[in-house]
């Protein structure tokens, strides 16, 4: 049983998962978000407003905090200019926040976006360079990048998720490959919290779907095992999806709409289209 | 749901075995053999009789077809020369005329035989270089890199099947990793079929076997999931199996008899002399 | 059915527990050790005192022989002097005996320890190059490389078990990656023994445990499938652990407790310590 | 001879030496700096002063550029507060204005620290992922992945040159291994401008040093050939050499004092001590 | 001293360049082409006009011939059918009878087109799988594979040339790379020749350019150390080039022009009309 | 300037080689062998007769030592008990004495028996695993990995120096890519003792020969540049070789005769038979 654990990000949807089982895994959970606290909060459950990209607000909450798990930032794709704050300067903030509280370990929400220019075929595995396919995967490796720093200079373990579609169900043909259930959102995020040592590692986040495209086998060590799996939803989906087409970046790289949608504008709106016409 | 598909070879062994499944994924299925139809056709089942190494026989069943599922040729060791057509000239023939055709994409009975020369202790996977073990072998090693190059200049997509030991069951010790049950290979037929966007790639095919010996996970995007698994024979056939003997190649490579045969002399012989002394 | 099976290092913890397997595996299976035999034999199972250290000791043993199942040495860190004649020399004078009189195959007990040093989070498989944590690692690098000089220059094959922590069960967090379970020791021997024919391979002797750290893709063709998981007894390790340290190496790299070790120092010591402590 | 070229952190020590040779590359050459031009100018070269992490100041000087070389930074570690304008927001800024003026290819001044915790004696090629050593190296890292993106999403080209220790003369053991003399400083420049096409690509700056750590095989389509080597300065470097130490991971890593100076503390003026010291 | 060499495409351009060497190499070589002798031979030197498609033409040349230098074929992309016979039944031709005389080696003119879809800046070695961009292309990867199987079933060694640019000097900004001098080939062939053992191997034929985008280092063993490099012609070649364009294939992979050409039309004709353009 | 160097097996071929050069880099020069000195001293050097397999002999010479230089043992194949002493328990004991004295490194002279069964034409580097041709081999893996032992575990420094044809001149067709001239072997011993740090690290011993059949690239650090070329030798070599004959292990691997020789005979018999046969 930790002592206590940091949430960042809390009110968002990825974040508002993991309060629950969190909750249950320390003595105290400290939530923190920009936005004031959705409801009722656990009986050892706080809720803390603050802006991540200030240190003098992140700092104080860190206190005797063993792990945080930070989902803080927009989950889309934006201008450089809206992103720096939210999702570059956040973390540097709660990792510099993290190691001078004596944290042991951050656990980083990053994103398939951070290498989605790779091809779907290329098989990829945690080792592979970084390929980000927006400025929003770009916010992903230089949090990667900066988490591997702080392990490698002060000795602060990181176990960055690199989230793929992260949805209620599977919703689109890509998803078939890329969906990450909430029930393997959730035992991963364990096994990154109650991993004994880590040091600094990269683990795709995905459930156990037939198609994933991407490998784990490098980070076997943090015991992540899905258990889902998107192709119950192949039928369904496939049958009414649009036309396949190779020479679409879209359909053929890990990031998906990520892939092809214009620096700046948003890929979620880009996907929603895509299912729509699906 | 496709609007049509063309098999070749259909009248062969492995073609026989996809006619029904296939005919379950479009409205048209069109059957391609040098040989008559064996019997009846299902409803939405056509069958023409057409060599394959004729262009001008090929090119007009490929109108309006959007998947090509080859599995023409001689499924055996011979001489270059009877080889030359069904084996080599019948693949350009098939990818050339579906290029023209507009096809979508040729999903391609490829072989082991095409990596039959190495050791079954390399552990090889999807991207091992040539190492062909026969003539036979040989002509799928071409009709590989046309398909690489019809997707690269072209833009036609192909998935390589590199078929194991497609046999009712496993017959020898060999088979105990390399068996590739007529369920499997249906699966795994479906989904090369059913993929939206594969650019070019290669798989192996191999049921689900204890003692397999070649590793899908680059491509496991395409959601292969073999459910077989030859071990349930293993007793049976270890019990009756000749000696082992390492420094015979036929036991040490992956394409075990047509590892040693002479070249241009039938494997398939190789195998039967092999399983009787067993 | 084997004609004769030779286990050396019978009366050891783990040699005990493969006496009723190999047993029922062969017509004849000789024990050999240093010490008596604890108790009644099977039928067809005989015991020799011998001193494996000594050819003309075992010379006459190997008499007709087809697989030396070898897990003889001290199963510790000792001193070098201490570990020259049980770990060191004795694999030389197996592998000699086995060799001249024909032995087909030498299943040898390697350890984890001949890649203790290498970071648990590398995820390394078989390839991975020795880096010994203890001079007991070292002579498994001795007898590891032996091994293929055995197979490349004289034909005789071997399979390399890197055995992890085979105890009853998982007694420190550690083990919760590395735990070899006594029902999957004996699979993995089972499979080292009916393989027909391996060459030279090293696997790593670990159980089905969702954390373990190190891959067996390369040697897939042995077939080794672990049933057993150390999961189910995660909750209770995870309970009573101690403070996780990333700055100890204990921690942090394959070997455990013997990657920090003094070299001479009992590692077993280390790991009582360690896991009393917890 | 290309039209225009602009070339930012004109002012600095590195970017003064660049002036003369490109000017002779281009009709125009535009000088950037935040400090007014140094002194006098040649006929085809102009002086902006300008604050390359404003947009607004810098879109205007990129009109009908064809190249830019962005020498701009802090050549030196800070805290992440005081680099974040010269190294991160003026990357952004000039790739930004770069694309929207339909420049062609950003040759940009990366660092060593981008790598700066590799192992020395681990040879590494340009394919290694990043490990930086400091928020300095951090700042190229990012960069680096920016001009991925840039490259991958947008088709501006760029040449990241890992320039190691850019000084007069070598200085220290280190830079036996390390040294870029001035003259291959010009001509690694001038290949990167001169390249017909480029794509994305990463090449380190080092002389042809007898003791240089890592390898650009796989840029050699660059033509980078550098001909100064610090082994001239070998036998008066290391007689006035401090004691060689292991355990020092400045002398281990290929950041040398960057890989032990705290995070945010000037790694030169950690070198200079140590050559003081030497 | 060789006693007997044949050489196959003698009247070709390559061809030509080769007699010489070749002649003082042996006892006595045996020039092989369609056409008639262009001209008086060495005295020992002997010509034959023969089709290498036809295995009953080629068989009686090779008696008694040692080493084959394989030069016969078409050198630019042609239809499939027209390189049938001259570029892919040619090379089984010659391998057979080589075989049935008991040749030791062949020595083949294959292409850097076998891998000319591979990007430039991606610094492939020897190894890298075949990615062939015309048929041309195509028949070499053929020649190649076929090449292996011959060695590693039959015994027969093969070194595979992939020959680039073979111009008399460098004629465009590509073959600042892709530069094969005279001078260089000849050298490359001699040591192709010489090499007491060499197995099959693959060597990429490109002068000591530079800009030479592979790397030989995995074949080092065959001496082939180039003296020619096309830099010498850099300025007056980038004066008047083309202007740099990253989004044409034809400047951005090995195969040049050829990467872009549709299949089975004239790759030299489209380089020639870029030279011009140049 | 070194304090003091210690050279073992001082009188054999390669250590009398060593002694004048290792006597110009230290103050004091402590030769030692089992043999008297063969004549008179350096002013600087002092000889001491002693048994390198025993710790008590060897362990006061190390005293105030910096570098031991270990070239003690059998240079060639023997019987393993012939060899147990002088190369396998000499590496420990100097080792081991190096360690009690505080030695900083290791100069070690391993072989290119190690990795002796390695094909010729694969190119290997210093990372390929272990594969040795004969106990001697053996004995060099064993040095190697007690090496990375002594480093890892205990901070020893160590360099690994893979000899390979270590002769006055080239000899026969497999010098030509294998000789190691004496000035090269002087120079590889000098950066080998002069690099400031070196941590645990491998490399070829062999000279810049046109055909030298492995790479360095991974430890350039050393600096180590040969400046001979046994190529000078080729013509008259190559004119009374013997036939080639690649099914002769002895001219297809890196370990030559030693690939063929039995294990325990001397392969430099084999190798003066093979060159008179020449």
């Amino acid at each position: 049983m930790l002592k206590k654990i940091v949430l960042t990000g809390a009110a968002g949807e990825l974040g508002s998962t993991l309060r629950e089982p969190l909750s249950r895994m320390c003595e105290a959970l400290v939530c923190v978000d920009l936005k004031d606290a959705p409801g009722p909060l656990a009986s050892n459950e706080s809720w803390a407003v603050a802006d991540c990209a200030e240190l003098d607000q992140v700092a104080p909450l860190m206190e005797g905090a063993e792990i945080i798990v930070n989902f803080v930032g927009i989950p889309d794709e934006r201008s450089f200019e809206e992103l720096l704050r939210p999702n570059f300067l956040s973390s540097y903030v709660i990792w510099e926040a993290a190691y001078r509280a004596g944290v042991r370990r951050v656990v980083y929400a990053s994103s398939v976006h951070a290498v989605g220019m790779w091809e779907t075929n290329a098989g990829i595995d945690t080792d592979a360079p970084h390929r980000p396919d927006t400025f929003y995967g770009l916010s992903k490796c230089f949090a990667e990048d900066l988490a591997r720093l702080y392990w490698e200079k002060r000795g602060l373990e990181a176990v960055c998720l690199r989230i793929f579609s992260a949805t209620e169900s599977p919703e689109n043909p890509r998803a078939l490959g890329t969906w990450l259930s909430r029930r393997d959102l959730v035992h991963l995020v364990e096994r990154a919290v109650d991993s004994p040592t880590t040091g600094f590692c990269v683990v795709y986040g995905v459930s156990d779907n037939d198609r994933s495209p991407v490998s784990n086998a490098r980070v076997a060590f943090l015991g992540y095992r899905p258990r889902d799996n998107a192709e119950t939803h192949a039928a369904a989906i496939l049958a009414k999806a649009s036309r396949p087409d190779p020479s679409n970046l879209a359909q053929m790289r890990l990031g998906g709409p990520f892939a092809t949608v214009a620096l700046g504008e948003s890929g979620v709106a880009g996907l929603a289209k895509l299912v729509k016409g699906g």
